[in-house]
């Protein structure tokens, strides 16, 4: 694309760089922003950098947070005995948007993947088994994504704190709600089989 | 949807105001930006912020520009006696795009819609006649939508110009490249036939 000016340039190419934004959608943004006023402009790319700047992780739970202790594990009503492993921040929001779990989170940081060149030692793996033994966790729920990846690691973890007394637990796998069974893999099926529930416990969650 | 960070929720929010931008699209582009090197991040923040704070509308042309006058009005080599006329910035980026015009540009700022509001006096069309009159433009192409504003708006702009010696010309319409004729619309494929080509003129544009 050929621009008259430089400035329009290099804000369209730095915004080019973002994960599913083009040359064209760029170009689109931009001029958008030259339509608002300075002042709110300036609001954009300071929330941006300060973000960025200021942003903390969590030293019990590797969240992102403003502070040192995130806001869900300095939370005194929450269940702190009960511990949900999670990939990634993305999913502790997707948990927390369900406003189901009343636990606290352990993010790993990703998940054991040789291919990627990803092992054990650069996930938060080492903290979790230190937290569970200094806080005494009672229950580990692995919410991890059904791929090879994801129970590998699994099964890695639950290695590691075999030697506790601590319950660990999985999230259910199975038909999605609304999906069709049909259409969903075989392995996904025989565990929905496999993990069959009463029909009574079903009927109640339905409430 | 729940953060744990009021820095991510105020990033997110920000980003969710751009155009075509959803809360979910914001928080990948957010978490993605969380990954990049700080000084990365920065320098996005501020290609935005200095690009609103330091733009210019070319005192000509009124096309966006780094300086007074943009690059292509103070480029001697193109062809100042020819003026194309166009809606906005993103028209000049796109037939600057085609690499086939020589002409300087006139950016009217919009068109003519009573609907929206916008008259004659809201647009760039005095800065035009007086642009016509003063350097001696010898053709006006008029480079607008084919609407009902833009026909509007090139009926207005023509009685404007109709005592200046300024051959007054539009683009072509017709069927675009690549398009089929049984779908376009009754008024394109009129409009095609009545300004039908000499094959020799077509087959010459085909080299």
């Amino acid at each position: 694309m050929i621009f008259s000016s430089a400035l329009i340039e290099n804000a369209v190419s730095e915004f080019a760089r973002l994960p599913g934004v083009g040359k064209k959608t760029a170009l689109r943004l931009v001029l958008h922003l030259l339509k608002q006023d300075t002042a709110q402009v300036e609001l954009f790319a300071e929330a941006i950098a300060k973000m960025r700047r200021q942003i903390k992780f969590c030293t019990t739970c590797h969240n992102v947070s403003d502070e040192d202790t995130c806001t869900i594990c300095a939370n005194a009503s929450r269940n702190h005995k009960v511990v949900c492993v999670v990939e990634s921040i993305r999913d502790v929001i997707a948990i927390e948007n369900t406003q189901q779990f009343n636990g606290v989170y352990h993010v790993l940081g990703g998940i054991i993947s040789p291919i990627d060149g990803i092992g054990p030692d650069q996930l938060q793996i080492h903290s979790l088994v230190e937290r569970v033994q200094r806080d005494g966790v009672e229950e580990v729920i692995m919410a991890l994504s059904p791929t090879i990846e994801g129970d590998t690691t699994i099964y890695y973890l639950s290695k590691k704190l075999k030697d506790y007394p601590v319950k660990v637990t999985t999230i259910a796998r199975g038909i999605a709600f609304g999906g069709e069974l049909e259409y969903a893999d075989e392995m996904t099926l025989a565990r929905s089989l496999t993990n069959r529930l009463p029909l009574d416990n079903y009927l109640q969650q339905g409430k």
